[in-house]
């Protein structure tokens, strides 16, 4: 496997576009589309909010009653969540313009919607959109990256990325693109992530990798720990890669996997790293636990952790919140036995053993966490499993984010 | 049951001190003591977090297996947890040294701590301390008001509260004392608190009462999210109220429980108000749910959201992250039956019901939550179980004083 450039127009046979629709930015695109020349199978995975946006529902529905979908069409700036019948009634309206446009059935479009909660879509400008981004709709890699940019909200960054690997002498492709930077403790996340393959997979089988790969990137990622109505990641898969459809597990199904946990923990790690107001990175990895789902749980304490992320905002060593936040996880352990490190560019250093604090250097722990990505390893010394949790800092541009974040 | 001056020397036979120990903070008091002149029944509770202050470990100790405790003795500056060893060897010592100065056993000696995390106590200063606590101490409200400034660590005002109720004819008081700004997801949490009583009540009969109060006072509040190393909750009662000994559960147990309740809920209260960093109180009302743990579960999830808390700092009524927040909690309910409002002292308006917003007056909204006390109260007709939790927004200071804690 290998990285290369581009994103959700890198495999065979996807378009994208973005375009201008003046929904809530104005100088900036903030409509996106993603096409497939061909029907995909499709795969997708929702928040567990009970609040469920609009295009949450119509999408849960397409991709558990078709058994194709060719196009997914988003925008920023308008949720269309809590918007009741009228939200809904929109949406078939949005996925009959879309339709007709390009030329495929209602039910093969996908669509999303991230910002504002509560406001209902201005459709006369979301159909104008649909006719701007059918018109503009390209292969390139170009046309990835404007729909990649289209989508973002808060973001600060466009998040994308595509790899590839060899299959039955075939180069598969798996590329993905995705938004989100507040209101983000996916499970599922507002993250919209679209996934596009050229591979040849079951629809199971789709859905199996996707699901089960969610698990340890989008869902082990927090910025805020407030779970969106909103998020979705859909994968869609073309065939156009010519391998020998996938339809069992074996080395083929991993090596797809392999592909699509790649491009996933990229784009989760990037979104993390993008969080609100964010200044670092921070990761969390959790080593020789008893248990996987513990050392998920542990991970995820300490990157939800306020007063870890305010400590990392001010580079400042205060390892006694990150056994804290191990200790409120709801994970048994023994903290005498806990080591804790610190790691980034700028070296490693144990701060925490037997039970009290290593008598490390102050000066050093603080250049450590000066750097732009930090990690703290805690090694548990109860078993052998490992987890990864990605976050930020909390700083006051957080704040000063979601205190007006509607005017 | 009528509330009067004072706090934890309002109840017969109760002293306490504050004094000046300089363990971290200089000009300021930073120990204190309460004490009874008599033996008392104790009950605690203390925080979940598998990482136990020594302090914790200690008075959990006492409280499970001594009849009797007479003093508790407190220090801000340092929390003496992840200490190690030496951590409980030196809460023997101080204990010991306490027991001397007031003729009491080691085991009558409670102990609290709170700070910051990992650093050893400075023994010489505590027991210097300890001695011109025992010297000080004294039975008027003065010194109940000294000992509740004495435990604040990054709190802006000290909290302290007494009520008087009768029984069998003789009058009854319970006072109480908290500290608690930061860290601050009680379950139990860096909250101390330490209620005295005059009430003859049976050892058992004082856990219960406790225990039962704090599920709906103390546990349902939040300032970050974050469950303390040192959380504590201990209620003295010393008996010389002269009531009959409430041994049984009956009409003087609801009595007692009631004054128990409104000091604990005042205390709960007044310390989310005082969150770090924070403007405004955010309380959050829950009714008609199906059941008291989901109208628990419920209301607490509002006062967590970190974009309500932030929305709530912008007086920005962004209802959709109530209804999002609402919607995480893990209770399971119909997002298009549920009816929101925002109530404070400005008055009170309905934002959302049947599914979508009301229209309601953005400018009315924002002049009720631009006021120091604001509620949510959501109607989930689902059945007739309330719950009231309490926190505080987020703001660029919460960010400020926890970049920098130990410095």
């Amino acid at each position: 496997m290998k990285q290369i450039t581009g994103g959700v127009t890198a495999a065979k046979g996807f378009e994208a576009a973005g375009a201008e629709a003046g929904i809530k930015y104005t100088g900036r695109a903030d409509m996106a589309l993603v096409y497939s020349r061909v029907p995909c199978r499709v795969a997708g995975t929702f928040t567990t909010n009970v609040v469920k946006a609009a295009p949450v529902l119509w999408d849960k529905d397409i991709v558990e009653n078709s058994p194709y979908a060719q196009a997914a069409v988003v925008n920023a700036g308008i949720a269309n969540a809590c918007t009741g019948k009228q939200g809904m009634d929109y949406c078939r309206e949005e996925a009959k313009k879309a339709a007709e446009l390009l030329k495929i059935p209602e039910t093969a479009v996908l669509l999303g919607s991230t910002g504002v909660i509560g406001k209902q879509l201005p459709m006369d400008r979301i159909c104008a959109g649909i006719e701007k981004l059918a018109a503009a709709k390209s292969d390139t890699l170009e046309a990835g990256t404007a729909a990649s940019k289209a989508i973002m909200t808060t973001d600060t960054i466009n998040k994308e990325i595509a790899v590839t690997f060899e299959l039955d002498g075939k180069i598969v492709t798996v590329g993905g693109m995705s938004k989100g930077s507040g209101m983000i403790h996916p499970n599922m996340c507002t993250m919209l992530a679209y996934i596009t393959t050229d591979a040849a997979i079951s629809k199971e089988l789709l859905q199996e990798a996707l699901s089960a790969s969610i698990v340890d990137t989008f869902n082990m990622i927090s910025v805020d720990g407030d779970t969106s109505t909103n998020d979705t990641c859909l994968a869609f898969a073309n065939g156009l890669a010519g391998n020998a459809e996938i339809t069992e597990k074996g080395a083929a199904y991993e090596k797809f996997r392999e592909a699509l946990n790649f491009v996933n923990t990229y784009l989760a790690r990037t979104m993390a790293g993008d969080g609100e107001g964010a200044t670092a990175l921070l990761e969390t990895v959790v080593y020789n636990a008893d248990t996987k789902q513990n050392a998920r749980t542990l991970a995820k304490s300490v990157v939800c952790s306020s007063l870890t992320k305010a400590a990392i905002y001010g580079h400042d060593a205060n390892w006694g919140r990150i056994l804290c936040a191990l200790g409120y996880s709801g994970v048994d352990f023994d903290p005498e036995k806990v080591t804790l490190y610190f790691e980034s560019r700028a070296g490693k250093i144990k701060i925490y053993e037997n039970g009290t604090e290593t008598g490390y250097s102050e000066d050093e722990a603080t250049r450590i966490l000066s750097e732009p990505e930090v990690t703290v390893l805690a090694d548990m010394k109860m078993g052998s499993e490992t987890a990864t949790a990605w976050g930020c800092d909390l700083t006051c541009d957080y704040v000063k984010i979601n205190a007006d974040y509607r005017s």
